[in-house]
């Protein structure tokens, strides 16, 4: 930016972008400033605008957006690069903490996301689907039942494979991800670079478990949390708890408590500070929110953790186990009656996203790291420098 | 299914489900046939009918389906391992054959697939996306202007990509790699496991090239073809040129001669069996396709190269060259005066993909290996053995 207002008035030679990034993370020495355009040279250097992803993008020719696809930003070369590497990265991680990768549709019936509750609270956001010729309907009769909606979120699709299985309480807890394509119908006048968009990815996660293994799932999400940020040196983070809304909540104040209480013994066992919002949850049920302070001090909400009381219920979510009543309180028993007895229960639901939306975080980092990215995200890394050294001894 | 049909007639010991399949392998020997039920053992085993994707993806947990997504496979943990290494091993050949991975939009307005004439051939397989609440749409007036197609193919979108800036000879050939979702609406009675779908993912390539440049990308895109065929030990294939139809073709029939002439001097240089079908290439452009044998003799149209001399003019593609007249031709010149002039030239595109679906290709591998994956193949390759000695010397 500093080059630009410098080309605007005057014509001086040109800084190649990569010396204008490095003055994005150093400010310029009077000497540089002198250098690069010394009839401008004063002793105050201008200030320097922060970084900004969507210029930085096209220079280093990381995304592009088309008028035929507003908000669905495409990810040339460089940026698929550090998409896919980051991708992987995750991937890395999922194995160590027991996460398996699913593949799951792009469209559903109207039918799930009526079931899933999203038709009802989020059709605003939602695109819907429909066969483009009549011919190839599904239904003749009902338009209704050939329309899809376009999946704004995997959790629907993640319960349907749970449900697929009779499942045993030894077989918890169930862990899924996912790195599909997401779609929300923001408005157009809001979209911008690939921190508002219409399509993203992010790297979703929904943990199956017993109400038991909260405790132990929050802490391990937030130890993912705190090995990914420290690895992209992003931070510092706080992490804020939602508690049980006031009026309007589904399940019993019990059931909020005992659920309250495992997330803040995991919080406490992070060892990093965090608050409480009271009576800011969902009505489904508490959350942890990430929340980022980039190089400006902005504030972002990335990573999420939310667990949801609701969605198994809806989706009919049921696991075996011995002494049902103990297991749904999340409670142990020796009493041989109670275990003689087994029942289906219903598992706990978290959602989770560490990056959050991927193309939100690249965002991030692209300010973050000034476009001088660490070795291992860098999409040019097999650039090839030629010496010059035999030519200029035959000049010689 | 011999184990199947055995239970259905009467109470006959197990056979784990792992013998069943090395029985697919090898005919069961009498002795075998005898000793898994010995009241049924006869002199001829009772045929063995092949492979059938479907039931190894249940028995081995790759894929499902739901009623809320048809034709949509879900694959389930085991499934989306193998597909990941598919896609794994494809991007470290795009290393070694240069080919740039892209990350395109899953949606794009009416106007586009206007544009790359899908709209007026392809409609019938598309699906449309609308704004689901009014209140979000593009255009309140013109409701076409807020119309989406779910894309039935990346090539529109790559063609973007390269329109997004201006392009040298010296740039060229461009190749652009994309595994995103596509959408074709396939009637729903003909939906089945992995091979008659409406959702999948293609290894999907365009090749921007010069058209002196058709000859050597064809040969590279063989031997690609090659290579990825004997890794998996798929095979044998046939390779058949489709050439210029006798009546409905664009461009000039010399190009046309020029475009097939290069084709068959890749297929010669190949070293592969191939044959001609005359007259049978598409309207756009010759093209070469590559037809499978699976194990039970069934052909299966897989990899497919095709040339094409149309979408480019449909995008208005160009790149700048010296000698315009003589690259058009596919022809160079030392002549200083023809060297002097400088010109757009649009480039030749060649559509590729080496599976074809990656959905299709995991149908044929699973009956191709009859569920006895490769070792870097295996979904399951962390599996524990516990021996037991310990414990027998104990009872002992």
């Amino acid at each position: 930016m500093l080059f630009k207002r410098a080309v605007a008035t005057c014509i001086c030679p040109r800084i190649p972008s990569r010396l204008s990034r490095l003055r994005h993370t150093k400010p310029p020495s009077q000497y540089a400033v002198q250098r690069s355009c010394s009839s401008h040279a004063t002793t105050k250097p201008p200030p320097i605008p922060p970084a900004d992803h969507r210029q930085l993008g096209v220079q280093q020719e990381l995304f592009t957006t088309s008028v035929y696809s507003p908000g669905s930003p495409i990810l040339l070369p460089n940026g698929a690069r550090i998409f896919n590497r980051l991708v992987e990265f995750l991937r890395r991680q999922y194995a160590r903490y027991g996460f398996d990768e699913v593949i799951t549709p792009t469209i559903y019936k109207k039918a799930l996301w009526k079931k899933s509750g999203h038709l009802e609270n989020y059709s605003d956001d939602m695109f819907t689907v429909t066969s483009t010729s009549p011919s190839r309907s599904d239904a003749a009769k009902d338009s209704e039942e050939d329309e899809y909606g376009l999946k704004p979120m995997n959790c629907p699709g993640h319960c349907l494979i749970f449900a697929s299985h009779l499942r045993s309480y030894r077989d918890l807890p169930i862990r899924y991800a996912d790195f599909s394509p997401l779609h929300r119908n923001e408005i157009s006048g809001a979209l911008s670079g690939l921190t508002r968009v219409r399509r993203f990815h992010q790297d979703d996660g929904h943990i199956f478990c017993r109400p038991s293994q909260i405790e132990e799932e929050i802490r391990k999400t937030l130890d993912f949390v705190r090995v990914v940020y420290s690895t992209f040196k992003l931070g510092p983070y706080r992490l804020t708890l939602s508690t049980r809304p006031a009026d309007h909540y589904i399940g019993a104040p019990e059931e909020w408590e005992t659920a309250e209480g495992a997330l803040k013994r995991a919080l406490d066992v992070s060892g990093q500070d965090w608050t409480i919002n009271e009576g800011d949850g969902a009505f489904y049920g508490p959350k942890i929110d990430i929340v980022l302070r980039d190089s400006d001090g902005k504030e972002h909400q990335t990573a999420t953790i939310q667990l949801d009381f609701q969605l198994p219920k809806r989706f009919d979510l049921g696991y075996v186990a011995p002494a049902p009543e103990y297991e749904r309180r999340g409670e142990t028993t020796t009493d041989p009656d109670a275990l003689n007895e087994t029942g289906l229960v219903t598992p706990v639901l978290i959602h989770r996203a560490v990056l959050g939306s991927v193309e939100r975080l690249m965002a991030l980092l692209i300010e973050h790291y000034n476009g001088a990215w660490p070795f291992w995200l860098n999409p040019r890394q097999s650039r090839m420098f030629l010496w010059a050294g035999k030519a200029r001894r035959t000049r010689r």
